[in-house]
């Protein structure tokens, strides 16, 4: 029978309504990975698609990086599941006048991000359609998968480098200014936390997820997938240096606007009280990446999100809100 | 390295242009399903893209349809390996007042398709896009796949059910005229012919591959990747009974017109010369479809289709032709 438990939000209900709607015929829904076991392993699946004029314009990318974010995004979905990557399946689609050159540089930028994360291109298919279309299905292996549901009251929680950059990027984009080099590069150049993810799967994370749709969204996912309540203190999000600027355009503080923006593809990652601050400097050492606590899993159901000591409501991105 | 044999085409030329510029990222390009060892069996991965206006046209489908159609298409590719389907993940994305109902019911499609083959949703996306977009990736599993590759000079050439009935419905469609039931089905409720290509793959295919561009097209891909000729008589070639009309409309012969026509999803297999009437017998009392045999691999490359006795020039459906 389908289980999922996944937070507030149209697009949440209409993926609620989908699972009802398939009844039985659907298995498990609502993880980071279709999960299938093998002898020994787990197989680790996820689909993600990249649509032109939805989750970019051409203006803010080349073909490279078209491909590279496409992959990087669903490569993510691997990570936070503490899996190593295999490889990936890509179907591209764009207009018939496109040239082959463009197939094949954003071919490109998909090789390399799938290269970058230990994998290889396994298959794909080509179409034509009114806008580029890049629908990803990565495929990894884990001895043990982590998924939403095991925080438990106690637990930290944690995030691994920095958010708000991709969001402050889009920002700037869409009033019309150019995005500072940090910020631009979160956008077009997510790198998919695979080999961060494994670490932490070995090192006792309880619950993981990527951060896709902003913090202020996925944490609700978490805490619905684990029943727990998450108490999460935004004064300690750490933020790409461009959110600042990106946040005052539009109104926001700092650490909301690094809370709501979504596609950077970090992890949120509960871990149990045991991980102190010697396993924090482990993480980095092996990483060169931040490893920040922003909060805690407490009894109870939801997210409480404060700022400054002031609870803040904040949604994260919602394709049909 | 990425190895790749397919037939002539410009669809297929990009491919390969895609092949060269992924280069060491990418492996064994080319066949209906990427292939990935297990400790005792061999998965098998395949995604497909179905894209409103491109692959069909909302007057022609209901929503449920178009969730049909694309998994079985996608479903099809397992077949075409001899793999039992464990299941799918389905990327689903549509414009923003699409209703949820219009969801639920294209889902509710892509469940009956995947029960019908013997699996599970197993996952999926959804997000907007200014068209409908399902992207399936299938995942299935076989002892041994039955790749495109395995045709050996004086092997048979066979095709499952008939040919030419999806075709027959959009020719009538475009002409604006109504097809007749057993086309419409045709192209609205493909079968993917999983329990046949496991049939087949337990009685000595050799090579195997679905029909869905079309034979004219698929069978150079087939010959290319086993390194044979392959000639075919297309007076033998078994169509769908709506075929002669839509053939007369484009003036056709019936023959070419089935050789032409794609997304009919049958299974094209290779058999050994040993695969006599009894083995017919039993695939035909088994799965209540026929087999037919079209023609004969020999020494060489290319296809030579026959109408006649004289020798016809076609190409199957390509998307940048």
């Amino acid at each position: 029978v389908t289980t999922i438990a996944l937070g507030p939000g149209a697009e949440f209900d209409r993926i609620r309504g989908i699972a009802r709607a398939l009844g039985n015929r659907a298995r498990d829904l609502g993880d980071d990975c279709a999960l299938i076991p093998e002898e020994s392993t787990v197989l680790a699946l996820s689909t993600d698609l990249s649509i032109e004029g939805v989750h970019f314009r051409r203006e803010w990318l080349s073909p490279e990086e078209i491909g590279w974010r496409a992959a990087s995004a669903a490569l993510s979905d691997l990570a936070a599941e503490g899996a190593a990557a295999l490889g990936l399946l890509a179907a591209i689609a764009a207009p018939r006048d496109v040239p082959a050159a463009d197939f094949e540089a954003v071919s490109r930028g998909i090789g390399d991000a799938v290269a970058a994360a230990g994998g290889l291109v396994l298959g794909g298919d080509l179409s034509t359609a009114p806008v580029w279309i890049v629908a990803i299905t990565v495929v990894g292996r884990t001895e043990r998968p982590v998924r939403r549901s095991g925080a438990r009251p106690g637990d930290g929680l944690w995030v691994t480098g920095k958010v708000g950059g991709a969001g402050a990027a889009v920002t700037l984009w869409k009033a019309g200014a150019q995005p500072d080099p940090q910020s631009r590069t979160a956008f077009v150049h997510p790198v998919a936390r695979i080999r961060e993810g494994e670490w932490l799967a070995r090192h006792r994370a309880t619950a993981m997820m990527d951060l896709s749709d902003g913090l202020a969204g996925d944490a609700w996912h978490l805490a619905a997938a684990s029943g727990v309540r998450l108490e999460i203190r935004l004064d300690d999000l750490p933020l790409e240096p461009g959110v600042a600027e990106a946040a005052r355009r539009v109104g926001m503080a700092p650490g909301e606007f690094g809370a709501q923006g979504g596609e950077d593809y970090e992890l949120l990652v509960a871990l149990p009280p045991s991980f102190g601050p010697q396993d924090v400097r482990s993480f980095m050492a092996a990483h060169d990446l931040s490893l920040t606590r922003i909060g805690t899993a407490v009894e109870g159901s939801g997210v409480v999100m404060t700022l400054e000591s002031r609870e803040v409501a904040l949604t994260g991105f919602d394709h049909f809100a």
